[in-house]
């Protein structure tokens, strides 16, 4: 039976009690961590948000009541309890903030008992991460989890603070809008005043950031839930959130300056981290180049090389045939590893198939400098001499090839870099590398849609060079939008908007929009836009993420209070579930579904 | 055509340009408010979001392309300006931040160009909503509109900081979730990945942070959406914004501390406005008793007085059988709305039909003492005088009279003090009268169900008193709920929550759930609780609601950037809107609607 705390007050978190108050009266609250017997003792583990605090329990000087309810005491029943703080009489324990303490308990309340949990509270048990999923309020009690969720609090309040005196204004855009144009599927909302109509969730406040510029806020910020109904990924949840910002009457490098200096601060305050600015910047067309990937873990070498050009004339078919059809050749270079077993190889190219590319090519150095190759009897040896050359290979080293389409082959080489240095374990997890990536291109090519898409979305401003080539050669043009990348993750992205309409036009002309199509999809932001515009440009981060690296965990279910599993179901509340019949009748709809089973 | 900014640098905004500043060239940026063409002279009201600065064109001094482009600048064109400033050669505008300078305008571009817009861009301008809203872009762009959403974001700046430093973590709560039990319709949201499934958006957070409770976060922060599929007042919309918190091992004192240092706080340092400390605290049964609301306006008294006990053997049969039938009667004195008009009165009388009451009975003293009334005929002379005396009748005063059952004569008079008070001006607009409505019922009798149902929620704790009521008389249970109220608006509210299971259960079937039907509802709640569950409570604000009285608005649209009409739609953006036919089939759903119609 329950205790009520009438009469108590809480004098202390557990970490907060120090020798300072050697001597004096406490009370404390939390939760049992553990119960140790030892002769006439009784030691408890107290645990709180702030950590642990030994109690202890002496027939010598506790009265028999109270020493008998602390017999009672088991894992995560909730206590209170009052007593004298006093020096440890045994070993000082260095591990806790309040090591060399103890509280002498007088007396004490039991507010709550508990059942045995399904696994124990502590770090690093491993856990099925789906029990801990249910059970996610007791998951949520694990000290790591604590750390991340007060991590990501320190965070955005930090954030907030620095563009509060930055000039940003906090505003809040709508939840229950109209479907976006961000290309992914929307969430939809049905409507019960209006039958048959739907709002959307937000992909992002895009327009609604934009239209904050047009009616003069000049510099906008929201942490704001975003959702997307698409599968999802390590890195992805339906619901999402970001630190969403706008600035009028700047270029590039005003949201570039801003934002590097929020996160030097931030790093430096929450991580005590020292970040360099200015942050490197790099090209898309480079991060391509040498990284195979338009968000490169520049953490460590291992760059590609073109060796197109070394053997386009050779007599291996699979490189020439590739170059001949317009592709590409290129390798890398993964020092030490020529001694790596064929066993081993043959994973690696399984590897990239399982990314489309038809195979690997590669020679092994051994450290006498004597070569294994898949494809050295098709090549002359000046070829290979000079192949080998071009790659830096040294004795001890092991070079891969890939031989496909260009952006094939960087896909698979970008992530055969990433897979390598993994294996090789020659990344620096203590490093935090940022990267700037500029000048992606406005447009990419949708096979499915057989037309140009817009590679981030319509209101993305081309690179003024470029705005010629919009006539003539449309994946050629590069556009002012950005991306800061941070350890091989896009840690958020953004760009200068289109803010001519003659520009704006043209761009919908060249997505393949009517008129009207682009009236009934984007027209309120297209009215807005007769009524003076200026110049704007933004920038969203993806908090969870961003948590995520701070914390240096690998998942953002780590980073989220109350994540979703894979199919976008919640495993502790078991949504999304069925309603009643009332509800589809006030909202006028009905289950294809279910008649479909029926 | 618009001009590009390349090259351009915004310097100041506009009024942070001052006479410190003469002599110096600035490059502003904004709006044009209005051109004046004087003489020789062109001046522009240049705006931006910091207000007004005063750009001069002055053909001895610009040049002529500069005239020119200046000649054709229009209301809301957006120009960057680059000039001298100097002191003002008129007269100086004391209305203006800037009224002392003006900026001799060098080089000036055209960024956007403007139509005319639908209605002028400044404060106080009669245009009809519906335009704003439809306009809204341009409707953010008033002063005053822009005033009322920068104190927004000045508001829950403050708050968050000062949460922190008491101990708050802001923990995001999911959106996408099940059902809550809050009374109120859910908005849905149907799963792709689980046909023939919802989730519901929250309607509040209040299970997660019960939960976060449990796992010991402590103090629990989120300034959160929520939402309820309701019809709209002038003060809901179906999404609204709460300031949401819950703490452990605290009991209502405690909360209510922190909650009346925060508000004190904050509105010095936002208003500067100094509130009181404590905060007037009254019972839920006081409050109807003498202002028949559980929210009253007490900037002013006419507060109701009980005159059963001197009407009860009256031969006034609407008086008489009222509270016989086990009802009341109650009057409320008009201080010197002792003449009123008949006319006036008679509408009155319409206004509290419209609320449910057969009729007023009221008695007119005139200045002379003589006296007019509805009833004096059914009364005896001394049982007129008792009823004056005990209504404190001077000359010159109105009495109104309600006789019905207690409940509706509170909500008749209740409203009809407020109307009074309105129509004859006695409400000091200046005040912020603060008030705690304590002990509050746990139940009320809902005659829709014929049974008792929760006044706040399910988890909300009886006192400790009352709790052998539970068996004996639910109606009487008061429980340790409590609003804070502002000038007559319910600005929060919050409980003590129960943490003990046995009286959940106790709860549960007192409501008339099944075993079943609870753990069906809120089955994660009550596992969880098996855990070890600490004492806790909670509050939330409604922030547009807070914003709305801090701005001292009468309608919330005045304080959220892109509300919803009355039938939920945007006049903007016109969500809710239909979708395509293959988002259906991809949820599986069908419009029974659009299948009635055809």
């Amino acid at each position: 039976m329950a205790e009520s705390m009438k009469g108590l007050h809480r004098s202390h978190r557990c970490t907060e009690v120090s020798n300072e108050n050697i001597g004096q009266e406490v009370t404390v609250m939390g939760w049992v961590q553990k119960r140790r017997n030892l002769g006439s003792l009784i030691f408890i583990d107290l645990r709180d948000r702030s950590g642990i605090l030994q109690l202890v329990f002496d027939d010598s000087t506790s009265d028999a009541e109270v020493l008998k309810k602390a017999n009672e005491l088991r894992s995560e029943y909730v206590i209170a309890a009052t007593g004298i703080v006093r020096k440890r009489d045994g070993a000082v324990n260095n591990d806790l903030k309040t090591g060399d303490i103890e509280i002498d308990v007088k007396t004490l309340r039991i507010l709550s008992e508990s059942e045995t949990p399904p696994f124990p509270i502590e770090e690093n048990s491993n856990t099925k991460e789906e029990l801990r999923l249910k059970y996610r309020y007791l998951d949520l009690r694990r000290p790591d989890m604590q750390r991340n969720l007060i991590l990501r609090s320190k965070v955005t309040t930090f954030m907030r603070k620095f563009l509060e005196n930055e000039g940003f204004i906090e505003i809040e855009t709508p939840m229950l809008t109209k479907s976006t144009p961000e290309g992914a599927r929307d969430y939809l909302v049905p409507s019960r005043v209006h039958p048959g109509n739907f709002y959307a969730l937000p992909q992002s406040p895009q327009l609604f950031k934009q239209l904050l510029m047009c009616s003069g806020y000049d510099r906008y910020l929201q942490i704001v839930k975003c959702f997307r109904d698409e599968d999802l990924r390590a890195d992805r949840q339906p619901e999402f959130t970001q630190v969403d910002m706008e600035l009028s009457f700047v270029d590039i490098d005003d949201v570039i300056d801003v934002n590097e200096r929020l996160l030097k601060s931030l790093f430096k305050e929450v991580l005590d981290v020292d970040i360099e600015l200015p942050i490197k910047r790099m090209t898309y067309k480079e991060a391509m180049e040498r990284y195979g990937s338009d968000k490169p873990d520049t953490r460590f070498g291992m760059e590609l090389v073109n060796v197109s050009d070394v053997v386009k004339d050779c007599e291996f078919g699979v490189f020439a045939n590739a170059i001949k059809d317009g592709g590409t050749v290129r390798g890398i270079n993964a020092t030490g590893q020529g001694n790596m077993p064929r066993k081993k190889i043959d994973k690696l190219v399984e590897f990239v198939k399982g990314i489309g590319l038809k195979g690997l090519a590669y020679i092994q150095i051994a450290d006498d400098g004597s070569i294994k190759s898949s494809f050295a009897k098709f090549m002359k040896d000046e070829e290979m001499d000079a192949l080998i050359k071009a790659m830096d290979g040294k004795n001890g080293d092991l070079l891969l090839f890939a031989a496909d389409k260009t952006k094939l082959v960087f896909d698979c080489l970008g992530a055969l870099r990433l897979e390598l240095a993994d294996q090789m374990g020659i990344i620096d997890e203590d490093k935090f590398n940022f990267l700037w990536v500029t000048e992606f291109p406005l447009f990419e090519y949708s096979e499915e849609q057989e037309r140009f898409v817009s590679m981030h979305h319509p209101f993305t401003m081309p690179m003024e060079e470029d705005l010629d080539l919009l006539d003539s050669d449309l994946g050629a043009v590069r556009s002012k939008a950005y991306d800061i990348v941070l350890n091989g993750y896009e840690l958020g992205g953004g760009s200068v908007r289109i803010h001519q309409g003659d520009i704006q036009e043209k761009m919908f002309e060249k997505l393949g929009f009517t008129k009207e199509d682009a009236h009934e999809r984007f027209g309120f932001l297209l009215d807005a836009f007769k009524y003076g515009v200026p110049p704007h440009a933004g920038l969203a981060f993806g908090l969870d993420r961003l948590i995520m690296l701070m914390a240096k965990r690998d998942n953002i279910r780590e980073v989220i209070a109350f994540p979703k599993v894979k199919d976008a179901s919640c495993l502790m509340t078991d949504a999304p579930n069925v309603v009643d019949e009332k509800q589809m009748e006030e909202l006028c709809l009905a289950s294809t579904y279910v008649e479909e089973k029926e």
